[in-house]
This record gives C-alpha cells, structure tokens and sequence, in this order.
C-alpha cells in the first residue's frame, strides 16, 4: 500500500531546502510516496496556500498526508496542527490561516496540535528557523508511514480554533452575481473568482449569452465589457474574452490564448470586485 | 515491474494544476512510478512540447506512458488520441501537431482515438477546461497500470490522421548546410538547428576545422562569422563560438560559458535560417 | 529497500535534459526512488553546486546517491569522479570543486575515478556534450542499483586529488567575528555568511542582544548598524534585521518578512565581507 506524503512550500526550488524535506521523510520511511503541490506560493501568502490546497487535495487519495509550509510566524507562538478533512485526508500547517478554504468548502473533522517533544526530528532543538524540515515534514512522514496515528500528533483542539481568513464570498442579488478575483490561473492570466456556480446558475444564463462583466479595484470601474458565457476557451476567436466555469467549480474570465489579467492590469484580493450581470 | 507515468504540460508549476493530474493517476494505480518531462513549455506551443517528447521519450523504459498536454483548442472539436510509438511507448495527447517529431523520427505504429465515455474521470463530465486531468491523466494512468490495453483506449485511427506541424527539414547543396533554427538549449543559450549530422558529414567537416556560419532572420542576414568545428565547449576558449553535434544528434552553435542566443538576439522558428559552409 | 538517487545540477527544468537523465537511471533500474535537489544552480556555479549539497545530503539516508552535475568542462580533461563521504553517502560528479565543502565539513573517506569504458550509456560514444546523461546519470544508477558496487567504479584516486575552491571562512578576533556572505536563501533574501556558529559563540552574545554589524563590498562599508541576535524572525517586528543561526548552523541575516539583499543591494562571494562585534 502507497502511503501518499504531498509537500507544498513558499521555498522555491532554488536551493535545498524542499529537498532536506524529502530527506527527513525517506529517513523516516524509505517507501514513502513523496509528491508536491507547489513550491511558488508567493513568499508569506497564506490565501494562495489555501487556496491551491482547495483546487488540489480531493484528486489525491483518502490518507494522503498534506504538509503546507508557508510560515511568516515561525518562531511565534502560532501553534503548528494537523488536521484532518471530511474526507480522510490530512494536512500539517501552521495554524495560520493556511486551513481557511478547506474547513469552509471541504470541512475539518478533527484538529489536532503538534506535541514538539514526541515530534520534532532528532538533534534540531537549536533550529529555529526551519520548522518545514525540523517538525512538519517529520511529523508528516510519520503519520503517512503509520508511526504515529492521528492520536499520536498531540493534544486535541477544538476545530473552531482553526485560523480562518475572511473570504470575500459570493452573491446573487437583483439579476447580477458578484464576488471578488480570488487568485490567477498564473501560466495563463485567466481571473478566478470567488463566485461559485451555484450562484452564477441564479442568472439563469445560457451558453452563448452575453453578460455584462465589469470589474472595479477599490471600488474605481477598470472593465465594463459583454462578454460571452462559454463552455471553453475554443468557443471563442484567438483573443476574446470569454466566462467560464473553471476547474473548482468557480466563475472564471479568460482571453483565449492571451492573459486577462496582463491586458487589463488586474489583480487580485479583496479590493477587486467584480459581477456578472444578465443584460 | 514499475509502470512508469511521465506528464509534460505548459501549466508551469506555480498552481496545482500539474499535482491534480498526478493524484488523478495516482488514484487510478497508487504503485505507479510518476515522472516529468518539463512543465514550462511555452504556453500553447505546440512545436516545443513535439520536440521536447523527440529530446527525451528515448531515454525512457519501453512500454511508458507520457501524457502531453499543450493544448490550445481544449474544447474544440480537436481528437484526443494516443500514439504508440515505434519503439513500444504511449503518447496521450492532444491531435494537434504535439506528435510531429516523433511520427517524422522515431515512427507511429498505431493511432487511436481516446473514447470519453468510458476514459474520462467520474463526475467530471460538467468541466470543459482541464481534459489534462480529467481524461488525459486518467487515460495515461489507466494505460500504465494496465486497467485497459491499448484496444481499450478508443477507435483505431489511420495514422496518417496524425496532425503534423510543417518541419524545416535539413538540406545540402554546394558544400553547404542548411536548416533552421528549431529551439535553444534555454538555459545555455545554445542554438539547436533543424541540421541532421547525417547532412552536416557531407561537408567532410573534420573537427578543428573552420567553417563558414551564417544566419538570416526573414531573409536578412544577421550573423557572419567562422566558428570552429568541435566535439563541445572545452576545444575552445572561454567567450568563443564553437560549432558541434548537440545531445539529440543534430547541429548546435554555442558560446562556452556564454548565451549565443542572448549574444546575437537570435530567435527560433522558420524565419531563423542557418548555414554552415565549407570555407 | 529503496535504493535512493538524487540529481542536481544547472540545467534547470525547461526542457527535456533533467528527464532524460532520469529515464536513463530508470532503464537501469525501475525500482530505484529518484529524487532532486536543485537543478536551479546558477550556470556554471562550482560554489553553489557545492554549497547546496552541503545544505542538503545529510537529510538523507545513508548509502543515497547523489548526481550534481554542474561541469563548465564538460568534455575537457576535467576527471569524472565519485566520492565516498564519511557518512556513507556518494556523489557522482566532475572532479572541478563540487566537493569542496563536503571533504570541508564532512569529510570523504574515499574517491574513485569513473571508467568510461564500463560506466557510460551504450552508444554515447559520439556524444561529447552530455555526460550528465551518458555518463553521471548511468553511473550514479548502476550504483544506487547495486549493478556496480563503489569499487567497480574506477581506479582509486588520492583523496587529496579532490579539486578544492578557496573558502573564506570564519574567524575570531578581538570582540568580532568575521567572514564572508557565503549565499542566499534566495527566495528570501537572507544573508547566509562563512560565520560558523562555534566561531559566534565566542561573542558570548544572549538572545535578544544588539551587536554592531558591517558588510563590506571590495572593502567599502555598505552597511552599519546595531542589529538583535534571536532565535527566528518573529522575535522582531515585520520589516526589521535580525541576526540569527541558520538550517545548516551558520550565522545569518535576514529582514522579517522582506529581503535584506535587495534592501541593501548585497551580493555574494569573496568580495562581501561581513563581521558582528559586540557592543
């Protein structure tokens, strides 16, 4: 049986610190599956590891061990936890935000803190920088090889103690959706969005529509277009725009084979809103 | 017996994309070798994922799968197929030119059609934008692992319905060489041209030998200049230019320890035209 | 039992050159757990190469293979070699530096020069610009696999043959220590010197204690200033310096949450000095 260790980071993999993480976990077990979701999280932000732990978990399978490290706090008093999901999936992390999209879209059935003097490798009791390696990813190899059970990471927490972030959310009112740009589709520009599909069905649109888009950063228009509601980037010409559904079940704003969000400078976060509205 | 499973996309690794696609496989087969072959090709070209599978696939075992998916028409009416290859390898991509190395240098022995209804991931049939995960992965995985044989992927196709991309080729005439400048060794600069070995030893060339090189973009010429002939960089000095036979057996033009590339801003493509004369 | 090999090297991952690395170690053996460590290093960067395998190899468990193939010599007389560290562990690499800090701070028991005549890819003979592939790759493979033991190799070379870079070091003198800024923890941006936390120690400084800090460029002062010794970055404010031990117990200096490189414009190497003075 595979026993599944998937490591996200804002490391990079410039130099060796992703790799010492591998280390420590095949010294721990040495056939352990080890995989990656991504190491480019941008440096400190804990809405981007949320966010790609969301679009990325549920394709892995039921034990797989999580072991997010993006940790502006480390060396603080923010406790590091491992929790685990609704549907039997497990992620070590700092508490600090990192777990938001997954307690609110997945659900956390159970949280547990990390107990440092069982679980903290060999000999790094004067490391305090480097916690990925030093706690996370032992303890993470640990509990996907069967050392320890969930039991086995520490004390139980109460799940409401976990770190939420404010998301923007989604909504329907009067004929338009709105959300805010959550996050890009990096290699190709394309905006996500927080509003969900359920939301934009409320529009009752059909593909092929037009939909009047528009986008506002810090409430100050930056795009007023129709645009088509459509399948996929191939219902459109080379470098239209088109909306679509894309691949978290979430609205989306492409430029077939362009960026959006390099031809009209758009960013993301909570100063940048947008709607869908039915014309 | 490992099944070996190697992904080549042009997501780039900053999102989850690419770990998706591996836990999908995953979850088909957990004891499934996974690799990569790049992950930053150029966003939708297609000329560089067909000859990165030309640079690589040979090195791997027989019977691998690769799953390829630089795919600019996800959701027209573009074939999803899978080659097999000549010398009893699989490639699951897009019919969209991604094949036109390896069925011009190595060779297809047969061609199918990838049938959706049953080699598309359960409850993905409402996502239009991401065939990558939900039927090229699944399919690729479900290949390696032998949960279907190669009949079961979908309907043979003629091989000639193989959609090729037009190549350059490699000529001689009159004591010279002639081809195009296909792609750069990225990192170093070096350009690889579309000039077989096969063609260059026509000039009788002998190593240490100069020889006349010169490059046209759209016709103009933008570079003159001998450049000695040599096994690699060290038979010259550190700065200087040097002619040799690259890693996949055709003709390169490097600086040692320089960028060529970066040098004499050279670009690749049709309208990059190189030659190598006899002086 | 696993039987690890881990790759390093310049190449980056752009195009088909780490893959191809990697399937020709799995032709070796389908069962061998391959790893990386960078393949990031700066073309052409001895130092780095070195550097990055002493931050990482101990990581991992002994008897792992390690390929670090950064060879601005490729195809000179530069000697292909293998070296046994004191911890069991193997490096395969061109004998031009790359080992300069492991026989440094770890020690080689043994070093071994690689017969190509047995220990290079069958019918590479004509490939004079891979090694990487033809000969690093393969040899590291069959070792790792078992298919050679360490003598089979090659014929025994003198330790002290290990071709070695200049190290600035650390020393101790009159209340200061001093060294050079060995790297960066690049993502980062933090300083990473030559200081050896048993030479800092000297200082007798406590935690939370101010010292006089100076970095010197070709032996002009860049920066002065009085900066807190602490565990981790949380012992200060966002956005200020602190001295602190590094992942591989070297001194260090960072910016909390910003990067002290690009706010100071350091760089690295023999010509940035650095020295931390009691005040």
């Amino acid at each position: 049986m595979a026993n599944f260790l998937v490591f996200q980071s804002d490391f990079g993999l410039v130099d060796g610190a992703v790799s010492a993480m591998k280390g420590v976990a095949y010294k721990v077990d040495p056939t352990l599956t080890i995989g990656d979701l991504t190491h480019d999280i941008t440096p400190y932000n804990i809405f981007e590891a949320s966010y790609r732990l969301f679009q990325t978990i549920e394709y892995w399978p039921e034990g797989t061990v999580f072991v997010s490290v993006v940790d502006p706090g480390v060396g603080s008093n923010r406790k590091s936890v491992v929790a685990k999901t609704s549907r039997g999936q497990y992620i070590v992390t700092p508490n600090n935000g990192t777990l938001t999209h997954i307690k609110r879209f997945v659900g956390i059935e159970e949280l547990r803190e990390i107990e440092e003097k069982t679980n903290r490798l060999a000999n790094s009791e004067l490391s305090y920088t480097f916690h990925g390696r030093d706690v996370y990813a032992y303890t993470g190899a640990r509990l996907a090889a069967g050392v320890i059970d969930f039991a086995g990471v520490g004390p139980r927490l109460d799940v409401e103690e976990t770190i939420m972030l404010d998301l923007y959310g989604s909504s329907y009112e009067d004929g338009a959706v709105k959300g805010q740009i959550d996050i890009l589709d990096v290699r190709f520009g394309s905006l996500w969005t927080s509003i969900t599909f359920d939301d934009f069905k409320k529009l009752n649109a059909s593909f092929g529509e037009y939909l009047e888009v528009q986008i506002f950063n810090h409430k100050t228009m930056v795009y007023s277009n129709r645009v088509i509601y459509g399948h996929s980037f191939a219902d459109v010409m080379i470098g239209a725009p088109i909306i679509y559904m894309n691949s978290v079940n979430h609205m989306a704003l492409a430029i077939n084979q362009g960026s959006f969000a390099k031809a009209y400078n758009v960013g993301v976060g909570s100063s940048w809103e947008i709607s869908f509205r039915k014309i």
